[in-house]
């Protein structure tokens, strides 16, 4: 695959969102194409899956049915932006990928990890993301960041628990893969945060390059 | 399960709705607890899911997302319905369930089968359904019924040739565990369905009262 796959991860309130942006402007005045997306949607049939995922329910959502829209939303963003923009050489930066999917389904809830590793192999075959900026900070931050934004999703109406126990497993996860992974302390004044973020910038300019 | 599980499969067309009642006023005539119900489908949720599966879409929707959600609204509808009414002992009638999925998207979309069944091991476990009863009938007759009807969804504006393999996928199934799966003429006249339906209430109603 020509492009590069970034991919952001960590909680609501972390400034994945503004820190996306500013990967982006970084990236194309240095005259890189790229596609710019998150999860889960990122098309408008898997915007309406995720919709669906993040509607309060008056019945209670089964775990399984959790994930497998979760993954119905992926493989279609997969087919339908991810695999054409990588095939197009762009450097892709995603805003959640499947390491939320274990953080979430599996670290929150408490679902089987291996039942997630089976939809993983089942949607993705072997493609992962080739680097991933894990935007960490302590859960009581994010909360309050995420609660000075107004109404609070299905998701962030869990309690402080679930959101300790995600971010434990995010990072589980990315001391598990340090080849892949590279923690941003999100809890710094944003200035800072986007001071560490030009050092991984040089190395996905340099990892672009190779392609 | 103390329950039994009965699936009515088939095309559009086919009279399976009509017949699903018939069914159910005869066996709680018969003083037997029966839950109707439907896929894709059958609580609140997993409607939501068949809207997003039946509905026109600007973007084509890629097999494995049309795999997945068929698989998240199942997962919903067994949790939510099925299970529970099993588990109460009820009488389960179920228009369409997983032999659709091979039938569909198998059959007619041309989906590797082993895809399928690994999704069916994942949400259902080993439970399958106790009867099938396939009303079957040539393709050019229940395309007519259909358009009678209306309007058409997503899938019934395939063409003809997807139909016949529809078909042809679900009378091999049949044909392959002749022990679940019951062939009921539907091209016949409704008083004549309902006489072979007769035939299969007597085993149905035997059944239930063996568990």
């Amino acid at each position: 695959m020509p492009g590069l796959f970034i991919t952001l991860e960590g909680p609501e309130g972390a400034g994945k969102t503004t820190n996306r942006a500013y990967l982006a402007e970084q990236l194309q005045a240095q005259g890189f194409s790229v596609t710019l997306t998150r999860e889960p949607g990122g098309t408008a049939l898997a915007e309406q899956i995720r919709d669906i995922l993040l509607a309060p329910h008056a019945e209670s959502m089964s775990v399984d049915t959790e994930l497998l829209l979760m993954f119905a939303a992926r493989a279609q963003h997969l087919a339908q932006v991810i695999l054409p923009a990588l095939a197009a050489g762009h450097i892709v930066i995603c805003d959640r990928f499947t390491d939320a999917t274990y953080a979430y389904q599996g670290g929150g809830r408490g679902l089987d990890c291996a039942r997630i590793a089976q939809l993983e192999q089942f949607v993705q075959g072997d493609l992962r993301p080739d680097l991933t900026l894990l935007f960490d900070l302590p859960v009581a931050d994010g909360m309050a960041r995420a609660v000075a934004r107004g109404k609070l999703d299905r998701f962030e109406q869990e309690q402080q628990d679930f959101f300790e126990k995600v971010r434990q497993s995010y990072l589980q996860r990315a001391e598990n893969d340090p080849v892949r992974f590279r923690r941003v302390n999100a809890q710094q004044a944003l200035a800072d945060v986007q001071k560490s973020l030009d050092v991984h910038l040089v190395e996905i300019m340099d990892r672009a390059r190779e392609q």
